[in-house]
């Protein structure tokens, strides 16, 4: 045992990584990559088994819970945001630095890519039993799997306003539950609520395009698939559909900011802040009367 | 950073709103929006793929969940009734003022009517995409997206009885959940708990005529469907069932508040001001044999 | 304002209710009736719309979210039994008066009746829509929504076992989550843990006859299927069946409190003990030591 | 109630066992008990009703709950593994002594022959019902209600590598759950939160061969099924498929540990141990100055 720790002790000091952004980055790239993991391995389920081992109920309660597991293995460390369109809500906010927004994005995307070959190696055999396996469109079409495509009936503008929507849904609702003058929920069930926030948003979101809402979740198994051997369908398919669930969540998580603050956040923040002022007025008051008294009693003597 | 703080901080204090009631009444109709956007768009979800994309679980998590959400959202600011029903039976035990009643009721619908016009850009391809889309009634009326319409062997006496005690229950439920008498689970959790009272309520009471037990949560989207191109339809089917949602569940919410309060709140409410009093008469006791015994001393000397 | 206060008041006053018992014993009655309604709702739901409004996972939920519900509303009150084998085992283990158990009994029997009729009231049209609608057996039996009956390859002998089994799976789980000695969960989520193991065995243990494991569940609505139309065929089906759920659960929860006190329950408990009585000792010694030291310093001197 | 509570006492002081080894022993088993039964029981009512009294998701629901009710009934006496793999991962970090690796694997796996023995006597009914009840392999085969089979399409390597990766995640998620340096979650949710693992892994990796990732729940009512009629096929079929759940997740817990203490663990370790060390600095610090000033003192005296 004693010898044990030793080893453990100087692997933890040796290994240790001391810049902070970095740290965090790789906290945001595990908690990303085990959200795609688990989301992206339900809709494999779904789609190589046929329906029989999953639905599409399964793929919103997989994406939902693990977004918590995502968010509780990295939120210490990180925030665990696993959404760039989250980290600029709060970026817009001044609740966290403009530096960390790119960093947290390339290592966000970092972790999808991984997460959806996790996926890919562990589904290979069923992937490859199906015929047609690598296609990106028709019936036996597997790229679903791993990013989103839109269905046949939807405009690319209806499908912009559908990932907007669906950010802006998910920001409002996520500030909501970490504003500091709006905490309504006990500490260290943040995570739990997400994921419902998720669950919902794919409940009854999710039927136009599959709710990516999250341009890392969406980019990095989309890149993957391409060099996976689906190819570069995958970023043709549907006039560039790729684009939009990369710049529409943050649209969306720009829209979302601004009406949860325009509707709540302003003014239980204003509240906070009369209340602070007003103490302080009061502390004021009171010592220009224990001043003034003084002064009388000055007079006085 | 400093000036993106000072920015915000302008922003803050000149759109802070400081009527109390008025931003009372705001929260109040985010959350419902919320609720009814994330209700009615699982529904929309499960019409719109035949069944593909949801079923009538998913409806039924989704409007329990967002139910939760809508009450994290707007909770620390207005109370999150989400639903007229619920601030009647507030005001009937005195906990909430009677002013605030029709405020809510009507910023309730406003947040209704916006929620399921949000649901109606979203899914507007997929709407245009079905034949007869537009129909209230028939194989693929879409009408029952947005508003509750009575299944066909449902007479008007029992949707009548059917709203009154989803609501009572609904109401009898939720006073357990808020007794300050009688408070089981820990604080913050109020949300979660009405979540699962709304998801069971549409897992055992939801086949009649969908559970509104909510007139806002009905008349809203009602009223935006008679706009969107439903048209009067809407109010006319069923001999008149949209007046159904709207008054059975004040008289729901009015039965709940006397069985509940039979049952338990009387007894758990006396019992506490039992011990008050009690306390009271010992303190008085008190006083009075240290009285006794000062004038017994006064006696003596 | 003012007169309203003083008028619910006089209400809470007129209305209390004083005696202890009866007040625990209404409120285990409001409790079940919780649970029964919302439960059999969910099976009235599920065999009313031929499985397009349900299936038998949303009866499971019902079950364990109503239960929770039921818990809750009593709870703080009558401690949430819901459940007669459940008051044994607590009486068997001594942290319920004897006298409880058949008080609780009864009210839990007379909760779940109205819980029922309830149900029939709210579902009465679409019950009568059925062919054959007060069948017991057959294909479009309605019996089975309120009581329980055995699926067709059941023998009563493992009908038994399987309501033992059942029982004694609650009793294990609800006394680890309620033990004094052996606490795991934060106060007030006892309600939902006990959800879970109502969910749990219905998702596993359903199969056979449907999982009454509460001889209140099954023996009040099968009363009132008696007594509403179903006639004397809900006593006689299954040679006897009904007793099975009013026998099996009670030597179920013996068999419960056996094993867990067996394989958990003595030894935490032995545990609290022993370090309690070394304290004890130590306290003793201490003394002791004092003592001799003071007798060691009247030597001295 | 004297009498009673006099015979409970004096039982519990005989029957308690006071190695603390074997308690926890015991109740390893009963808490794996209670996770294979309920677990295995899903599966049964799944297979035996032909899909209409459950389905896949009732399945992953029915493991991941019943992982929470197994941790709470043993986890504060045992910690709750319920997976030797989990007991390897807590040794791999030097939290749990080596000793107690043979001894909880030896408990587990009795409890899970056990637990799977209980659900075998529950449908022993249904089990006959079916022809040809006591295959391994088939369209009517029901080896697969007790022990993990691969799936048509699987080889024994990608078999290997599913494992692999379903223990890994499952050990990277709890560690981030019980690390004491990374704790997000309010103490005595931990229970819910490894449910919830165990939920989504089977929702996402349950295809391939319906993710055992737990040697002990694999094993042991394989065991018990050769025992009850399967016979030695339960061994043989899929080339010593029953190998692959015993060793696969030892390694794949040793690489989960690996994956976590690389990408967050040393850092938020080494973290914690570095601003121990500087508060000791400082200290010392201070002492130094302490005494110096003492000595100028000296030297001033």
């Amino acid at each position: 045992m004693g010898r044990q720790k030793m080893f453990l002790e100087k692997m933890s000091k040796s290994l240790q990584i001391r810049s902070l952004l970095l740290r965090q980055a790789l906290a945001e790239c595990l908690g990303t990559l085990i959200l795609v993991m688990f989301g992206c391995g339900a809709v494999a389920q779904l789609v190589l088994s046929d329906g029989s081992h999953g639905m599409f109920l399964t793929v919103n309660l997989a994406f939902g819970f693990s977004a918590t597991l995502g968010i509780l293995v990295c939120g210490q460390v990180s925030g665990g945001h696993l959404n760039p369109a989250v980290t600029l809500a709060l970026c817009l906010l001044g609740r966290e630095r403009w530096r960390k927004f790119p960093m947290y994005f390339l290592f966000q995307t970092i972790g999808a890519f991984f997460g959806s070959a996790i996926i890919f190696g562990m589904y290979y055999d069923a992937l490859w039993d199906r015929p047609g396996c690598f296609n990106v469109t028709g019936p036996g079409a597997t790229a679903g799997i791993f990013a989103t495509y839109p269905a046949s009936h939807l405009t690319l503008l209806n499908g912009f306003f559908d990932q907007l929507i669906g950010t802006a849904a998910l920001v409002v609702c996520i500030l909501a539950i970490v504003d500091p003058y709006n905490n309504p929920i006990p500490q260290g069930l943040e995570a739990f609520t997400v994921g419902f926030v998720v669950l919902v948003i794919g409940l009854s979101m999710g039927f136009n395009s599959g709710y990516a809402v999250n341009p890392a979740r969406d980019f990095g198994p989309r890149l993957f698939t391409a060099m996976a051997g689906w190819g570069r369908d995958v970023f043709i398919y549907g006039d560039g559909w790729f684009l939009v669930p990369i710049f529409a969540p943050f649209l969306g998580s720009f829209i979302g900011v601004v009406i949860y603050q325009l509707m709540v956040g302003f003014h239980v923040e204003g509240d906070a802040r009369d209340k602070k002022s007003s103490e302080q007025e009061n502390v004021r008051l009171t010592n220009v009367n224990a001043n003034n008294s003084k002064e009388a009693m000055k007079d006085a003597a």
